[in-house]
């Protein structure tokens, strides 16, 4: 299974694609698209959608794992990320690529067993998990392998219920 | 001048296609996308983003009149309209038309003179300065309309302020 994590934004979107084979996970890319300030929001959203759309003809990824949204103290932004996503999922939608959604407490908790764990807990957590020198950088990109790291396990574990259920 | 005005949303998207000469507007079509409740939500951005370039195809106009988006009492519905206002002006883009936002401010000052008028008010004079029938059916649609409209009188007064700076 190849999964796309996606941490969405509208000036830096982090991804991060992983093979996950027999519990092995093999990271096949990973980084951030980012856009400029200066450029309509519009042309931003383009550059975003385009750029998601080469990563998943060159990866082929069978899954999008993206982060849910949650608005907090800032709408405006939230708003901005928002409509960033729409073009993301869109993406996905388009290349027949089924999404799931995350929260960052269940992010955590596939990666580091601990739902209150701490930003720096989970990145180096994620770090190990893939066997990487050192943590991913920006933030955003390791947010995205974490997510793709969160999709195989809980789907590692749905697949377990299913098991357990026809035992 | 062909505006095409959109109101935002995930289940309803309203808009309206009119043509704009000589203070003349002549309705082009009006009416909503509406995506089932019981579909994947990517798949509801898919069916606007498609309908949405349909019509730009059909009707090629030369600017997109959008509402701007506020959030204040349902963040979760808010994040669901910016995803889909996202995939709307994405379609805009790739066609290479212009988008231009509007406040609710600024639509009900532009057709009715009057920035607090009610829901009502602004419908009735949509109505009477498109010389429809009636008031179009359901509210999504009769306000992408008076975005169209508020569109072609802002611009109007940015070119007669443009005219007035050049006297």
């Amino acid at each position: 299974m190849i999964v796309l994590g996606i941490d969405p934004g509208y000036a830096t979107v982090g991804y991060g694609i992983l093979q996950y084979e027999k519990n092995r996970f093999t990271p096949l890319a990973f980084g951030a698209i980012t856009t400029p300030a200066g450029l309509p929001f519009s042309r931003r959203l383009e550059m975003i959608y385009d750029d998601i759309n080469k990563l998943i003809e060159k990866f082929s990824p069978d899954v999008l794992s993206i982060e849910e949204l949650f608005f907090t103290t800032n709408a405006k932004t939230g708003i901005a990320v928002a409509q960033a996503r729409g073009v993301i999922l869109l993406a996905a939608q388009k290349a027949g690529i089924p999404c799931f959604e995350y929260t960052p407490l269940q992010v955590k908790s596939a990666v580091t067993g601990y739902g209150k764990a701490e930003k720096k807990q989970v990145q180096e957590l994620t770090r190990c998990i893939l066997a990487l020198d050192k943590v991913p950088k920006p933030d955003d990109t390791a947010d995205a392998l974490a997510l793709a790291i969160c999709h195989c396990h809980s789907s590692g574990s749905a697949l377990s219920a299913l098991y357990a259920g026809l035992k």
